[in-house]
């Protein structure tokens, strides 16, 4: 039998199931009762949701939808059938989101950052503490094979580094920070140091995903459209807080990943903030020791779902090294359950070594993945080098 | 002697002058002494900021920047010194937008948008009111050479519909809308309907220009680079708003213009939204008769200052009837005083047609300036075909 690619998807999603159990039993008896009215109201909204945002037209034509929806979804919340679902789609190991678009989303709106219509801040700190309990859970057995990415919220930044050292201490592997900030200030003010300071020390590495905090367009026709529209720009925003800010300066080992969001995006942007640099701002050459694109290939990656061969062209001018690869298991709309497929179109054609890179040695050493434990396991279920 | 380009510029700059007199004229007894005190203030405060985003070695580099400072920017509020410096530099007519980068500001912060920090709804519809009377007057000696883009406010549509009533009647020939709406729904709300209507019943395009109401980035490190890195992507956010809030579907003949803001950025977002609407999102074509790229190439026009080479070759995915010239005249930025130069290097070897539509042929029938009575004027002062 030929080599196998070892395939980590960095882009996959989790979450308790409802309407019993699950979150449920991680809150405290106070907020209990008041997160079992909030499951039945989300329950109805995402469902209604999801109607619009995805045509059933589109549903239907996707491959596998039937196959996904007899049950597949319960691997969001069941380990067994997580993992065996997984292998069948050729990936070893994953990094874990929550789950926004199905109606196990972490309670009380943790996930939608702080300027979310009708989100509680107090709350949404009981919610993330909750999500970040169940993860620990969901993941603890099989550390090796899952990256959990942990829930802050960011109104009180002494509260985010406790958030953040707990998730450090209960072995999550990530922090996902609101791609929006709300009333809040920008990503570039001083008040957020200290979660700066605390990811760096304790090597996890910081997230944006799409579809979280992005602005609230109201209920109105069009609204779930201009969402889409709009809600990759709102994630990619943070980075170039983060230079300008020179967080990526003040620290050189802090990592952050994009995931979600295209690719296609970085060049270009690079582009435009490298001669920002150079030419018209270059008083920031004062403050900034790099070009921009310098702090991208040093600190960055990110993550495309799906990941186009238009995208795989342009791996140079990404990075080889800052090229995630993803499947957004167990959403509809990711390559589950046709990933080889998925990664034979985008990657045909590619030096083993790159490709290597991108579907799972970059992911390895960001997240510590082991690829002597995991190589083993890729030699029976990956997707074949010759058949990309 | 040979044939000429006739050049409109759809891209310039004007305000009255500060300490004394100009917009204070235009403002009741009742608010004069208010306006004094503003006016010192925004005049410390825009040294400031402009000493912060033009960095001193770059300002020092820009060709032709010791004639435009001595003296030239006068040029804002003086029509004399104005038409003969841009005749100067091959100009014949122009589209004037407020002046928002030198201590000329409308008064009372009337085109930051509603969602400026420290802005007065009130105050600044008494601003835009000031603003647009001295623009009639400015406009008015010589009104086939200039359109004046009048200011509205937001936050009373009916006083917005009553602020573009009284431009089209004053001989102002756009209405310029902020490109943000501070907290305010955004523009696929049926509020703002009523100013959908004005403009196309009276034939006023409407026009973001960068750099207006962008977000608010405090007095940090970085804030002024995080302004530039962002402020082009809000101005063109409301095309999209426009799309899928089926504005351009419901008025058909309703113009609008993308100014100052580059043109590269168009081809791939008409790309995307095709996409969507083709694809994904195909439940909008029961809303919309036809794929987002066919209002833009309706309804739509971008001027991108400057024009670069790189943009002219994309002309036929911008569309060469979609695309304006500009030269921010009087602004140390822009191509003035050396516009001849920046035309040839931008379209060099373009066909002659071609050339005609997007150097003056567009705007000619955008904004309704006569060619007859201009090609005489350029015929003397334009720039030669065959130099280009």
């Amino acid at each position: 039998m030929g080599r196998r690619y070892t395939v980590i998807s960095c882009d996959c999603h989790a979450g308790a199931t409802y309407p019993e159990g699950g979150f449920l039993d991680y809150v405290g008896p106070a907020h209990r009762e008041l997160l079992r009215e909030e499951m039945i109201r989300v329950s109805e909204r995402q469902r209604v949701l999801m109607e619009r945002l995805f045509a059933r037209e589109f549903m239907a034509r996707q491959d596998g939808t039937e196959a996904a929806t007899k049950g597949g979804r319960s691997g969001a919340w069941d380990p067994a059938r997580r993992i065996k679902e997984l292998e069948a789609d050729g990936i070893v190991a994953e990094v874990i989101f929550p789950d926004g678009s199905q109606d196990n989303a972490p309670p009380f709106m943790a996930s939608a950052g702080p300027g979310a219509v009708g989100a509680d801040h107090a709350l949404q700190s009981v919610g993330a503490a909750a999500y970040n309990r169940w993860l620990a859970d969901f993941v603890g057995g099989t550390p090796g094979r899952h990256a959990g990415v942990a829930l802050i919220t960011i109104h009180d930044v002494q509260e985010s580094v406790g958030q953040i050292r707990w998730a450090k201490e209960h072995g999550l592997r990530g922090v996902l920070l609101p791609a929006g900030v709300g009333d809040l200030p920008f990503y570039h003010h001083p008040r957020y140091e200290p979660i700066w300071q605390a990811c760096e020390e304790l090597e996890l590495p910081l997230h944006t995903h799409v579809g979280s905090a992005t602005p609230d367009y109201g209920d109105l026709p069009g609204s779930t459209t201009l969402f889409a529209t709009e809600s990759m720009w709102f994630s990619h925003r943070p980075f170039w807080f983060l230079v300008w800010g020179a967080v990526f300066e003040r620290h050189p080992r802090l990592k952050m990943v994009f995931a979600e969001q295209g690719a296609d995006w970085v060049p270009e942007l690079l582009k435009l903030l490298d001669s920002m640099y150079r030419n018209m701002f270059r008083h920031e050459q004062q403050r900034l020791s790099l070009p921009p694109s310098e702090y991208w290939r040093r600190q960055c990656a990110v993550e495309a779902m799906f990941l186009t061969r238009r995208e795989v062209d342009l791996r140079h001018e990404i990075g080889v090294e800052n090229l995630l690869w993803g499947s957004d298991y167990p959403h509809y709309e990711g390559s589950w359950p046709n990933s080889a497929r998925c990664i034979r179109d985008a990657l045909d054609g590619v030096p083993e070594a790159e490709a290597r890179a991108i579907l799972g040695g970059n992911a390895a050493r960001i997240y510590g993945f082991d690829l002597a434990e995991l190589d083993p396991i890729a030699a029976r279920i990956g997707p074949e080098v010759a058949a990309i």
